[in-house]
């Protein structure tokens, strides 16, 4: 998906939202666990509910490698049946030196090869340059680089200044900021971090910003909006356990809508108020 | 494995040689092409012909994934094959926040959960504390950070110094020092920055150090032993494409052990010479 595709969705749907799929199997609700894939049916059952109030889906790799092989096929079905009109991410954090991260952007972006054809991909920038630039190489795919995290231990690392006060998330936005466009390019930005936004947008004024931490984490959609939006939306707002895990009754699926639409509401409003 | 027990390895193997697993099938010799699983049997032959000459294996689990469930199949018949008296290393670089974290540890150390039970695990450390202490806290595993690494985009960001000179490699190790133990934390510190570990052995004396970055990729093994060998060797260096490609033909299993048994050699001499 284009960046001018994304943006047309956003305003179609008067939605950035983008509904995290990180299925926990002890999580899913027990009327689910007779399917042969409960987590395959459960991820169906969010999908059909959401697809129509989100612009992107966002799977952490992490809930289905820890289920070995079935979680890879939980996984693969997952993403075949991600809807057309969502950028579909997956959120694998992958960063390795060039010739492994080429092995790294086969699995999530080469559908033929790996069985899985994401639109997006998040990685951490740590080891440098030629960890990153083989996904940026890869043709029609977003990389989304780990800025500034909504976890405590963002501040260990992200947050620590170099001699000139700049830190290392805005070093890490600047650097990569020239090896890629605001065609391929992302970031994340956590949105317990309302007050980054500034600084963020003075180096990325352009770019499209993944934000985590609204709903569960406790981040506010009005300040990440308030300092983070720019003239095309710029936004992908994502929410994972408020929605997916909003109720483990049979009513899982309606209530994971009523809180997902709660949010879309919200978003149109800011479009609205911007003229988007 | 403990840490006895790995030293206790070296000094009766007369080696700490890791033999990395980063079996491309467009690398594995034609005449294994036939097999169900060529990855596997390639992994096979070279495990059998190189067991007692290394303390170690470490696939790099890129390898494995890009070729999504069939890669996940080739990697948990690998693991079970492993030789229990060698450390098992699941280079995958992994790190995402809290419950996250829990998820990949499970998926590389949980054997009865994900099908894969390795002793080590590496961890990128971008985003802090608390996306690194839930791999520190599954019992009698090892965690391996990423401090230095051995490609030419670890100078973007490892290497910058803070306003009081401090690099990031060395704040990383500083800060997770804090987080582990010597029994069960190491460090990736690549093999071409050899004038690096004097810094490091400063900060971390007696942690164990995994080195990437001898063989093909240039780093001096004496260079290495001369600044990062501590009273108890504390090193296991890495080779792969040296070894586990040193031939595409049918006696590329043979020459795989040629290359792993002179490395052995050297690393005999080297520890001869401190009378370990």
């Amino acid at each position: 998906m284009t960046r001018s595709e994304l943006i047309q969705q956003i305003k179609t749907k008067r939605s950035f939202l983008c509904v995290g799929l990180d299925t926990d199997i002890d999580k899913v609700p027990p009327h689910l666990l007779h399917h042969a894939d409960p987590v395959f049916e459960f991820n169906k059952q969010i999908i059909e509910a959401t697809a129509d109030l989100c612009v992107a889906y966002k799977p952490n790799i992490a809930f289905y490698e820890s289920r070995g092989v079935a979680g890879w096929q939980s996984l693969q079905k997952t993403w075949a049946i991600l809807p057309k009109d969502c950028l579909s991410i997956a959120d694998a954090k992958r960063g390795d030196i060039g010739n492994t991260a080429k092995m790294y952007a086969k699995a999530f972006f080469d559908h033929p090869v790996s069985g899985l054809g994401f639109d997006a991909l998040t990685i951490a920038p740590y080891m440098g340059h030629d960890s990153v630039q083989p996904f940026l190489d890869f043709d029609g795919k977003w990389s989304i680089v780990l800025a500034l995290t909504s976890n405590a231990g963002g501040l260990d690392f992200q947050t620590h200044p170099d001699a000139t006060g700049v830190q290392l998330f805005e070093r890490v936005i600047e650097k990569t900021n020239n090896w890629g466009t605001i065609d391929n390019l992302m970031y994340v930005v956590g949105a317990t971090r309302g007050e980054a936004f500034t600084a963020i947008r003075k180096l990325a004024p352009d770019h499209f910003l993944l934000v985590p931490g609204v709903g569960a984490q406790g981040g506010s959609l009005q300040d990440v909006c308030r300092y983070g939006m720019n003239a095309e939306c710029g936004l992908l707002v994502n929410a994972t356990r408020s929605i997916i895990y909003a109720s483990q009754g049979k009513d899982f699926a309606e209530r994971a809508r009523e809180e997902a639409r709660a949010l879309q509401k919200q978003m149109a409003s800011e479009l609205d108020a911007r003229s988007l």
